[in-house]
């Protein structure tokens, strides 16, 4: 079996999402590490603190306060990527002219948003039950339901959606008069990846254009789907399902896996088992599925190093605003980036060579899953409460 | 002038070099912050620490000792992410079989230096003059050429270095007896980008395949030079020059800029004015020429927050082993990529929707172009002494 080679020697590996290759050093991980450590997160947070922007009832820096809310609550972001109203821009365009060529930009417009997935400060989604990041995926599912273009393939399903959610007993938020064209839903958690307020929380940035990754991932999985007939990620979910060695924990509608292409220590793809194209395309049942995959995976990472893991995660799915072609193309998962390594205090920084050269890794995600599906016990604090 | 409404409104920008988009967000540099910050360097470093594993006459973990060596001294790292000598990886490739599709794997295969810059554990290039680089930029040379190929179209230039550029008195290093197809030299500098040893040094990476970054760009300047006749950094460079907005510094024969597609807030991109396609084109002057940008940059970035500066930079150039068609599309070209933001102790991280969706920036580069023009006095820390 020529893959056993792969734990020994240095190699490359393809990302066929994304069309990128990495660097894997197996025979690295007895490096010795004089560098920076990151502090164990061993504060123990209030569920309630008076200064969080986020917690119910405590006012924003623009001045609106937020409601006594119980779960899911979004509201605008004071401070937005991008704004709905600009000026215009509209560079003259001349062929073959230089700056034309070289210097070329585009206007972009939209909206971000921000939602807590609980009213309690501290708590994350490893503290909450399935049943518990429910409402969170409802929400997620009825914003995306309220901001697709009315001419979307998805319509009936949107309609769907809205009709048989219970809409946020917190509010809601209508959707910007102009269609945009893609919704990047996101988590930044802990202060390793730069978040500024612990209080559990996403951001969703409504955007006029398709972002470089979603848009990246569409063309490689256009271009497979015409070259062999299927989709790469239902392929690829089933042959995983069958290796075994990168999957980390499955239900019957998703699948967990460490991908053969991480480029993180720990990275974690959750794919849709069936053809799922959006957030919209999920029964009922499929989103607790989906509730339960979530849980899973930020469980076992907060058990891995016994600490509050911090990672990167988002779904990638159709755009709000897309052709017939786009939306058979979609296929729904969600990524988990985090940057820990060895411990609650060694990560992994993607600097020097992985900035001019390609992304490296130095343990196998081969190695990586089998931690991850060795930690899927009760969350590490619970025993110390 | 349309480019000044890129002052106020969110926009996206185009970066011709490797073919992607990135989010400019410029209304929003008066966010607030509040999650973490850098502590600033104040610890005085010693100019010989017994424990470096870099400092003249100490012992490094495999247990060779360093010579009392001068300036830039190269030796093959002990923990090198690629290795010369491995087992065979052949895997099977089946048409249209999924495995061959998916999981996609090619061995690599490399050896990696460590090349120090001053002998003094307290120095940086930032510290140093032009004429104290000009070794650092000599050995690179040396090695580059020793190590390229002996079908390569720049043979010729690699022994006329090789004749006329003096041997490093402090030893030099044998290429290994494979040829490697490329060669990146890097510096990673700073707690702030993971860097485990103060000591001023650089890594140099020679590997069997070309990596994704550089192979990116030789795509694109392939493609612009087939397209238009002329090489896309040489178009960009007169075209920075003449626009002036983004240029930091230059001399004759380098011209330093922000670039239009920047994505770090101070990042920078060094091009040589003519095209020299690798180290080994550069005539003694214009060594002395790049050593001279070299140290522009390094000490404009510690004035800018008055701190050590971090960073990862590197060198573009042509691949060790290449066409004619390679060499000729190549153009001699250095990054600078900064983590820091808005002082010493505030970093901007590539996380979030910079993972997920595209990476974004708040302040212009031109806003950064015109802060490194205005800081380019004496080296802060000299006044201090
Ligand atoms: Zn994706
Ligand atoms: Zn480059």
């Amino acid at each position: 079996m020529p893959d056993k080679v792969l734990d020994d020697i240095s190699h490359r590996r393809y990302n066929p999402l994304n069309g990128s290759w990495l660097l894997v050093s197996p025979h690295r991980t007895k490096r010795p590490w004089q560098g920076q450590q990151e502090a164990p997160s061993k504060t123990k947070l209030p569920s309630y603190d008076p200064k969080c922007y986020l917690c119910p009832g405590n006012q924003r820096a623009q001045g609106d306060s937020n409601p006594q809310y119980q779960n899911a609550f979004a509201f605008v972001n004071d401070y937005s990527a991008v704004k709905e109203e600009q000026q215009e821009y509209k560079p003259e365009i001349k062929e073959d002219d230089v700056a034309s060529l070289l210097l070329q930009a585009q206007p972009a417009t939209g909206r971000c948003y921000v939602l807590t997935f609980s009213s309690k400060h501290d708590t994350t989604l490893a503290d909450m039950s399935a049943k518990e990041i429910l409402p969170v995926i409802q929400t997620w599912s009825r914003i995306y339901a309220s901001h697709l273009s009315p001419s979307h393939p998805l319509k009936a399903e949107a309609a769907h959606v809205l009709e048989t959610i219970p809409a946020n007993a917190d509010g809601e938020v209508d959707p910007p008069k102009k269609q945009l064209r893609y919704m990047q839903i996101f988590e930044n958690k802990g202060a390793a990846m730069g978040c500024s307020n612990p209080h559990p929380h996403c951001q969703i940035w409504t955007t006029s254009t398709l972002p470089e990754e979603p848009g990246k991932e569409m063309a490689q999985m256009t271009k497979y789907k015409a070259e062999h007939g299927r989709h790469l990620l239902q392929d690829y979910a089933k042959l995983e399902a069958e290796k075994g060695e990168r999957v980390v924990w499955q239900n019957d509608a998703f699948l967990v896996v460490c991908p053969w292409w991480a480029v993180w220590p720990f990275e974690v793809l959750v794919i849709a088992k069936r053809h799922v194209r959006a957030l919209i395309d999920l029964t009922d049942d499929e989103r607790l599925q989906f509730a339960e995959a979530i849980q899973e995976v930020t469980r076992r990472y907060d058990n891995l190093f016994e600490t509050n893991f911090p990672y990167s995660s988002g779904l990638h799915q159709a755009p709000l605003d897309c052709t017939e072609e786009e939306a058979e193309a979609s296929w729904f998962h969600m990524h988990f980036y985090p940057p820990l390594l060895r411990s609650a205090t060694v990560r992994k920084f993607l600097v020097g060579y992985e900035m001019l050269g390609e992304p490296q890794r130095d343990i196998t995600p081969e190695q990586a899953a089998a931690r991850l599906r060795d930690c899927g016990g009760e969350l590490y604090r619970k025993s110390l409460e």
